[in-house]
């Protein structure tokens, strides 16, 4: 017997009900019978997002969803700041290079988050700068900005605000309309518990009046305004992955039938149990500002990031995830999203200590686990 | 009891076989797990295409996959030209319009289909142009062009040819390599019996060539570059929807155990007996080069598109399509894609027969069927 466990920040476990609702036959897309998938995951999608924007469904991943707002906001005359301090900001830096769009591309220290007074002072050195592009929960770094107090200055300020929640939607307090986040960005694959293919974004008034007026647009694909002409009839300008939007609505019946201050509680047990664990194990958290969602750390000296996940995933059928690009080795990371709970979480950490036991590494057998429980009980 | 029958151009009947992989559990796509199922996929997606040319694979809509190829093998100093003789003709068109592609959109009659030797004449009268695209099978009209010898021209002129291959692809006979067809796109959703999510391109070393050295190219994700350096490894440069490339998998081995001469008689002698069918019982075909992977009928006078379409679904719970943009009314079509067989399309006309009596229409009850009977019986 060997199960399997999905523990990566990204794609996360997928509830059974989940997967047997996109097993069953499907329609065409152009019917009622679909469109009454598209309006139920729209209105859930708002639900989950506290908002009350336009919510936008792409076929296509995260990323789709994000050239898709960076391309659609920046039109003549405007300037996007990207904040990069991990390999997704670095993208988001990227994509608008791409474009041609005119860009500040600001690196922090990986495992660093920058600060509402550091951004604003660098939107006062260049008024010039039109939109601001943050990543709520920086994946690669397992690390959190302070998304509420951003938005703040920003709306101080005068600027668009875009944010990449893919890995913060649906596990962390997250409110774009009450923080003023002009457009929050996620994908299907990480919290909202099912498999990679769709994106989502939330979309402000604000932020539509900079897309509908952006006459040198290139994207057809991930074209808003196409998007959003076809949303208002509950319909989609390309064919969508229209099984996984209907996989969708019973994700979110599930996770609105928890409730999502629920929701937001048990992934923040998850996380601060397992940094409880690491640190009493001798696995220093890595991350400054640790994310709730997922948890990154660092492995003890003489052992590598490879054997822990080797180890994990052999004996236990667990899989991790290590670092990205210049962290490949330093850190590995266990995710708190998607059909994950606090006893999973337990169970995870156990399975790291007895890995670690058998490499040799000195520490109290049992003191992660215990170090685990008493957050548990303290929180629930 | 009312069972339900996809008769629709596109998405098609995907077998139960195929549902029911996607609904097994699933690893991260960073695994060689994963890797298994991209390479298996690629190599039988080769198999299906008739090519050796470097298959890639795009999470998104056939939309998508032809946006990539457009925006990638356009740089400075090229030129396309543009097929149009439906919805889907037209919106390559468009793409390149809205990337500012330099581009001449030629406008053909819908139903009717451009000649080789017309197109030879048009590239004749403009030396300027570097690439054409053509749609093999223009879905929206059922109409198909003679892409072998639309590829003698473009090979004979030094032209690339890119080919909307999304209703023809695994449907109608498609040789790419030998044809000279530099890049054949294609969709999921269509004759390769899965639901929509993935795109899929066949990319000639001729074409790469052109992509490679595209300095001003914006695509991010739908990047051509990006995606074929990630090919090589069996992986993607974004997330993909990977539980639609397991599917994929299982449906081209259902499709490759079939072979590939049997599906494209089986497409063909579905549409036969459809085209047959229809001219018996007063529907005539509305194609003057029918394509053998959906077949266009007219409606008889007095009795109109919705009508049909309505009683088909509400009394037998066949979905079929109707015209699209201007033919919205003139037509109803019926596809040959995915998982159906002969026996399902005499279904389908029985069930036409029964709607058209039911109507009022004049003609002889069972002469549709007895029509398709003969084909079937000729051709099996």
């Amino acid at each position: 017997m060997k199960k399997f466990r999905l523990f990566t920040p990204g794609p996360c476990a997928v509830p059974e009900e989940v997967l047997l609702e996109m097993s069953r036959p499907f329609h065409h897309h152009r019917t009622d019978w679909f469109k009454g998938y598209m309006k139920a995951a729209a209105e859930k999608l708002q639900q989950i997002l506290c908002t009350r924007n336009d919510v936008i469904i792409i076929t296509g991943s995260g990323t789709a969803a994000a050239e898709a707002a960076i391309v659609g906001i920046h039109g003549q005359g405007s300037k996007l700041l990207t904040i990069e301090a991990g390999k997704f900001g670095q993208r988001w830096g990227e994509i608008a290079q791409q474009h041609g769009i005119p860009v500040t591309r600001h690196a922090v220290e990986w495992g660093e988050a920058i600060t509402p007074e550091q951004l604003s002072g660098l939107l006062k050195a260049d008024p010039a700068i039109t939109a601001v592009m943050v990543v709520h929960s920086e994946t690669s770094t397992a690390t959190r900005v302070d998304l509420q107090n951003i938005g703040k200055v920003c709306q101080a300020q005068g600027k668009l605000l875009l944010a990449d929640c893919i890995t913060s939607a649906g596990a962390m307090p997250l409110k774009p309309d009450e923080w003023g986040v002009d457009v929050a960005i996620t994908g299907s694959q990480k919290a909202l518990m099912l498999p990679p293919g769709l994106g989502f974004l939330s979309v402000s008034a604000r932020a539509w009046s900079a897309i509908e007026t952006n006459k040198n647009q290139h994207a057809y694909y991930l074209n808003l305004n196409k998007a959003r002409k076809s949303a208002v009839e509950n319909d989609t300008p390309f064919t969508p992955a229209h099984l996984l939007v209907r996989g969708l609505v019973k994700a979110l019946d599930l996770l609105l039938e928890e409730g999502l201050e629920k929701i937001w509680t048990r992934v923040a047990t998850m996380a601060a149990a397992t940094r409880a664990a690491g640190e009493a194990i001798g696995l220093p958290v890595f991350s400054k500002f640790p994310s709730d969602s997922v948890t990154a750390l660092r492995p003890p000296a003489g052992i590598t990031v490879k054997d822990i996940r080797n180890d994990l995933e052999q004996r236990f059928g667990i899989e991790s995830a290590g670092g990205q690009d210049q962290l490949k080795v330093k850190i590995f990371r266990l995710g708190h999203m998607g059909f994950v709970d606090e006893m999973d979480t337990l169970l995870a950490i156990g399975a790291i200590e007895q890995v670690l036991y058998k490499r040799g590494h000195k520490f109290n057998l049992g003191a992660g686990v215990t170090a685990a429980q008493k957050v548990i009980a303290e929180r629930s």
